[in-house]
C-alpha cells in the first residue's frame, strides 16, 4: 500500500495507472474511519483494479464556528484499517498544499445545496463540491463511491458530475449502522454515554415514519409529526431540521407521490448528527 | 478532420487518444474565427499530436443585456479555416446538451474576476470558468492555448487550473493584430467603417502609454492620462475602464514596480472592444 502526500505525485501515479489500462476506484474520506467507510472501500474494490482512498479533513466545508479543529484524527489506525481491507493508495495531503495562499476558486451546485444541511451550513456544499473537484482532478478515478448517509452530499456530487461533465461513475452505498441502528459517523465519538443513548432516537424516529408510510400515510406533515414525537422523548435533542423532500430536487413536499426522503439533523449537546430514510413513492 | 457534436462521444474519443499515448492540444473558441484563433491552433499543433478546437458560443458568459444572439456565427467558414490549418477534431456542441434543464453548477475564481471586465460584466468570468471546466472534462487536453488579448481571462483560467488541480498545461499566446494595429476580434465585424477607424485609437492609446513608460514614467495615473487623451480624440468612444494593474493579482496599482498591465475596454457605438499591453517592471 502506497501513501502519497503530494498532489502532483498522486496525479502522476494516477496517469500511469490509466496508461496501463487500470481502472481506478476512489473513496474520499475525512479519516477516523469506521465500518461505513470500509464498506465503501470494499465496494470500490469490487468495481476497480486499483483503489485510492483520500484522507483529508477539508477546511472549506467547515464554517468558522464548526468542529474543524476538534474533528477526530488517527492516521496510524486509519492506515492499518485500510491495509486490511485492500487499499492500494492512501492519498493524504496537507491543507497547505490543497489550499495554498491566494487560493480563490470554488465550485457551487446552486439549488441542491440550499435546503436541509445547506440551511444551517450555507457554505458547506460549496466546500464539498470544491474538494471533490480537486480530488477528482488529482486521483483521476473511473468510479467513486459515496455513502447514502450523506444523502444531500451524494445528490450534490451526482449533479456536479453531470453538470461539469466529469468522466467519473458515482456509486451511492447504503448507510452502515451500529447493531442498535445508529448510523455510523466519525462524529459519534463526540457523544457521552447518555448522549449515545439519545442518538438512537434518530433511527427510531425514521423507523416510526417509515411504519406510518407503510400503513398508507402520505402527508409529509403527518410523517414529520410522528417522527418528531420520537425525537422529543429526549430533552437533550435539539432538532436542526426534520423534513420530507423530493429525492430529485430536494424541494420540500406536502404529499408523497414520487420517491421521497425523510432527512433529519439534530444537535445532541454540541454534536450534530444526521440520518435519512427513503420512501419509494407510487407505493 | 472529425466534427463531433455529442459531449459523450467527444469524451470517449479523447479517452481513446490518451490510451494511444497521444498528446491532446485544445483551443476553445466561440467560432467566427480570425487569424488570432488560427495562430492559437498552430501553437497547439506544435505542442500536441492531436488538436481539438471547440466552437461554442457560451451563453453563461453573456449577461441578458449582451450580444449572445447577435454574436456572429459561420460554421462552414470556420470548418474550412480549421481544416486548412491542420485541426484534427472540431467539437461543436449544442447549447441544450451543454446546459440541459436543471443545470446548476458553476465555477468561480473569486478575486481575479472582480476588477476590469468583471466590474461591468459581473457574471462573465463565472461563465468562462464554468465552460472551460466542462470543456476540459470533455476534451481531456494535455495542453490548452488561450490568447493574451483576453488578458484577464487567461489569468482566471491559469488560477482555476492551479486551484482545482487540472492536469492541463495552459499556454498564453500573443495578441494577433490587423496590419494597422487593431487587435483581432470576432466583434470587429460589428463596426461601421467610421467606428473601425475609431477602434484604432485603442492600440494608439496603449502605444502612447508604452512610449511614456519607456521614457521612464512609472505613475499609473500619468500613463492612464496620456492614453485617455488619445481615446478622447473620438467623441464616439466611451471608456468602460482604463487601468494599470499588477499582472499577478489584477489589483490597481499607483506606481509600477513589478510587471504590470494596462488594460482598456471601450464602447464604440454598441460594440465593446478590449485590448492591453504589458509593462515589464523593474525596467
Amino acid at each position: 500500500m502506497k501513501i502519497i502526500r503530494d498532489p502532483a505525485q498522486m496525479q502522476g501515479y494516477a496517469e500511469t495507472l490509466r496508461h496501463q489500462g487500470k481502472r481506478i476506484g476512489f473513496v474520499p474520506t475525512m479519516g477516523y474511519l469506521h465500518e461505513g467507510h470500509l464498506s465503501l472501500v470494499r465496494e470500490a474494490r469490487n468495481k476497480a483494479d486499483c483503489v485510492v482512498v483520500s484522507i483529508f479533513v477539508n477546511p472549506t466545508q467547515f464554517a468558522p464556528s464548526e468542529d474543524l479543529d476538534a474533528y477526530p484524527r488517527d492516521f496510524a489506525r486509519d492506515e492499518a484499517l485500510l491495509k486490511e481491507v485492500g487499499t492500494d493508495v492512501i492519498f493524504y495531503p496537507e491543507a497547505q498544499t490543497m489550499y495554498p495562499e491566494g487560493y480563490q476558486t470554488f465550485v457551487t451546485v446552486e439549488n441542491l445545496s440550499k435546503n436541509l444541511c445547506g440551511m444551517s451550513r450555507p457554505t458547506h456544499f460549496r466546500g464539498v463540491a470544491t474538494i471533490v473537484t480537486k480530488l477528482f482532478n488529482i486521483v483521476k478515478p473511473h468510479v467513486a463511491v459515496f455513502g447514502q448517509k450523506d444523502f444531500q452530499q451524494l445528490l450534490v456530487i451526482k449533479r456536479m458530475v453531470e453538470d461539469l461533465n466529469f468522466d467519473v461513475e458515482i456509486i451511492g452505498h447504503p448507510t452502515v449502522r451500529e447493531r442498535d441502528g445508529l448510523a455510523m459517523s466519525s462524529r459519534n465519538t463526540y457523544l457521552s454515554s447518555e448522549e449515545r443513548a439519545d442518538a438512537l432516537l434518530l433511527k427510531k424516529a425514521l423507523d416510526k415514519a417509515k411504519e406510518c408510510y407503510e400503513a398508507g400515510v402520505r402527508h409529509a406533515g403527518s410523517l414529520i409529526e410522528r417522527a418528531k414525537e420520537v425525537l422529543e422523548q429526549s430533552p437533550r435533542i435539539r432538532i436542526d431540521y426534520l423534513k420530507v423532500c423530493d429525492t430529485q430536487d430536494l424541494q420540500d413536499i406536502d404529499v408523497i407521490e414520487g420517491e421521497a426522503v425523510m432527512a433529519v439533523a439534530v444537535f445532541i449537546g454540541r454534536t450534530r448528527l444526521i440520518d435519512n430514510c427513503v420512501f419509494p413513492g407510487r407505493g
